[in-house]
């Protein structure tokens, strides 16, 4: 039995005779049938079932037969900021020119606000536990993070491009602009002040410039000052596309990488995201100097129809982190979906099944995704003394069924191949309960798809798609 | 308004209001606001709502409102009587001997049935309303399908190999023996004549020689002409692994493809699985015969890490059906997640984001996947005349929301990207509503998957897996 010092006294929360996959040690640390404690924020205790702790007080308890316990899943970046555009930009090439900036200048704030607010709770509905929200206006949509009860991990998102970049051709170089960049810095700053460590730590801020080729060199050495000031991460897109290379290469005569390894800016403190178009060699560097890559299969599968370097990345012994980035492009927010193309893919993409397997998977979406996120002293396994993010699986689900316990056992295959997300019944954040069979507690679900309904129906009158959109020429084909 | 003579008697079913995506035409087909009537086990109309038809009596009615209505979705191949191994076999090589081999010894027919009837209830759950189902067995699975009221298009499995096989050495050529054939091939007839055009057609059957490997010549031969007999088709796996072609080119000194085309066996008869190992020259060769091809993406990369030659496939002209394979493999039957591995993984394989688009994907889901089964007359599009085999989703599930109409549509992108499955709402097949508000009507799904828990508790005490099994190499590793 392990349990944390003073806990005789009476748990908030009992889930009894479970089975629990802790994610404690270098597998997945299943325990065929424990309990799990709750106090407070806390795990207390996670024993065996038939320990002692089996009859300590409670003062609610949820029997856990027929289910499964295990860590709140970790989506590490997210855009749910342009969430209401979902549907509207894939199956083409030069993404953000021709699909996503056509329909993203009809968006409006309220527009953000809805659209994030349904995404985080298709995410919670799916297990996403914590949510690296990147955007701008974070400190608006962190609103809805407040109020629907998750945790958040966000990045105001930092550039210095003028509005009017969206009328730009494929393939011009952006104009960077000082005065922007320095007004979003400040927004940045503005955000730390307001909801850094809000909540005893459920909501935390991480600086977040969008891209290399988004910022200057004068902005990026500042950021980097400001980011040991704070003591936290820098999380920004890198190598993302040959867009970002392409402007790269314009602009200094540089790719992404060497240009941050110039700049000082590879180490630990760095969150990279994508790496769409790192070479093995960028990619191995990377995790050499520590900084940590989130991979989002899906988004980087549909948008390029690219798999991104993650073997070499988790060879090179780097700390890796899955995300669904944004539904304009994967289209979901489902991290049960991002684990089944993690694995398929780069399953394919070495030609060997054995890659990959579930139980990696699985601890890339929770522990190992907590340690690239910088959170794994709090979150990523069920262990006395961590945060208590916790997700309750239906068992009985029928993509889930049978759970074969003995001689082998065939839960965790199931999770990552086989549940889609609908199998969460109870998602708890903190301590607190959010989602209990499957309706969210802190927000009316029914209400908010609603007013995304309508804020969506708006942006559609609004919107005034060029010769550029391939949703235009799509619906002339009666292809959608 | 398309409507069918005569109908102007009372329906038994319309659905009002609603988004229909009639797959009729050369894309999707969608009525942006519409009705569609159903008369017996028929679709008798389909119009505009707007038209005097939404005034039409009808004996029950359903508010279509922010919901969408389009064909149920075709599972070509399954495999639906080994279900009960579910997640017991992944992440490895030489999947059939070193992982599924060591837990199908212990499979009973109670095993069989009680996990099929899962399978069958989860794939009706993600919309799934046609099944090519392919096992031994079939007489005895047809009648969870005849319960559940699911449209089957079978095949009993005809192989000549002793159950000893599975003793055997990787790599060991099978022996093969007519006796055995003889008796699978009886069962196979003696299924036609109690199942084929069971209730208006619901049921149909085909021949299932189970591999080119597995049957000898004369064996094959006798098929084909029994295929003509009874005017069907002869669904086979084909170049389904390295294992297959490694077996042929020791028997015959022949790959598959190339032994099928001497043996006349390569033509519109013919339903090609799999096509794991075949070369674009080979692929091509099937589709300008006429024979059609199923795709399972999620059971190939799974298994083996590769995504078969669809691509040339369908260049060539070939008529294409999606299937999802077998639970110990998959490790899930959910088109939705077939449609979404297989978009994606075609795009990542031809490094194109722009092929298997949306559109194309649920297509192949639907009418065309109906097309390669024989069944277009019959069912894949909602036009007045056809089979009512329809399934309605809701479009305020987060995954579906926002629905956009205009000035671009986005629903058939996020069924295919972003759904999961669970936004169907209702099922039904041949006019009969075989789900309602996401509970099964025909069949107790508490029970039944309380059986198959009970099913496969039994087979893990049974269950002798060797030194062979990587699932007990796993165990000791703290992976499952």
């Amino acid at each position: 039995m392990l349990k944390r010092k003073g806990s005789e006294a009476v748990l908030d929360l009992l889930i009894k005779n479970t089975v629990i996959i802790t994610m404690a040690g270098r597998g997945v640390g299943l325990i065929p049938r424990g309990n799990i404690g709750i106090r407070g924020n806390r795990i207390e205790v996670v024993s065996d079932a038939d320990e002692p702790t089996g009859n300590q007080q409670a003062h609610r308890v949820i029997d856990g037969t027929n289910k499964v316990v295990l860590p709140g899943l970790i989506d590490a970046h997210i855009h749910t900021g342009i969430a209401l555009l979902r549907g509207l930009a894939q199956d083409t090439d030069h993404w953000m020119q021709k699909a996503l900036w056509p329909f993203a200048a009809a968006l409006t704030p309220e527009g953000e606000m809805a659209g994030s607010l349904v995404n985080i709770i298709e995410g919670v509905k799916a297990g996403t536990t914590t949510f690296g929200d990147y955007d701008s206006s974070m400190a608006d949509l962190l609103r809805n993070h407040d109020q629907v009860g998750t945790r958040a991990r966000v990045a105001e998102t930092i550039n210095e491009m003028p509005d009017k970049i969206t009328d730009l051709e494929v393939g011009e170089p952006y104009p960077l602009d000082a005065a922007i960049g320095q007004r979003q810095l400040q927004s940045a700053l503005d955000l730390f002040e307001q909801w850094h460590d809000h909540d005893s730590g459920r909501i935390t801020c991480m600086f977040g410039p969008q891209g290399p080729d988004m910022v200057s060199k004068e902005l990026l050495l500042e950021i980097r000052e400001l980011a040991a000031k704070y003591d936290t991460q820098i999380h920004m897109h890198v190598a993302q596309g040959d867009r970002e290379i392409d402007q790269m290469t314009r602009r200094y005569g540089k790719r992404s990488i060497p240009w941050l390894e110039e700049l000082g800016l590879l180490d630990s403190r760095l969150l990279a995201v994508h790496l769409t178009e790192a070479t093995d060699e960028e990619t191995r560097l990377l995790a050499q100097r520590g900084s940590a890559m989130v991979l989002c299969s899906g988004s980087i599968g549909i948008i390029d129809g690219i798999i991104p370097p993650a073997a070499q990345f988790l060879s090179a012994g780097g700390k890796l982190a899955l995300g669904s980035d944004q539904a304009p492009g994967n289209n979901c927010s489902n991290m049960f979906n991002e684990m089944k193309f993690t694995a398929i893919l780069n399953k394919c993409k070495a030609e060997d099944p054995r890659v990959f397997p579930a139980w990696k998977v699985l601890r890339l979406a929770t522990i190992e995704g907590a340690r690239a996120i910088g959170l794994s002293d709090q979150i990523g396994s069920l262990q006395p003394g961590k945060k208590a993010d916790i997700i309750i699986v239906d068992l009985d689900s029928p993509a889930m069924c049978p759970a074969i316990m003995a001689p082998a056992r065939n839960i965790v295959p199931n999770l990552v191949y086989s549940a889609n997300g609908s199998e969460v019944q109870t998602v708890i954040v903190d301590g607190r309960i959010i989602m209990e069979d499957r309706k969210l507690v802190n927000v009316d679900e029914k209400q908010e798809t609603a007013s995304a309904r309508e804020a969506a129906q708006a942006l559609g009158y609004r919107a005034r798609p060029g010769k550029n959109s391939v949703a235009m020429q799509m619906m002339e084909k009666e292809q959608l």
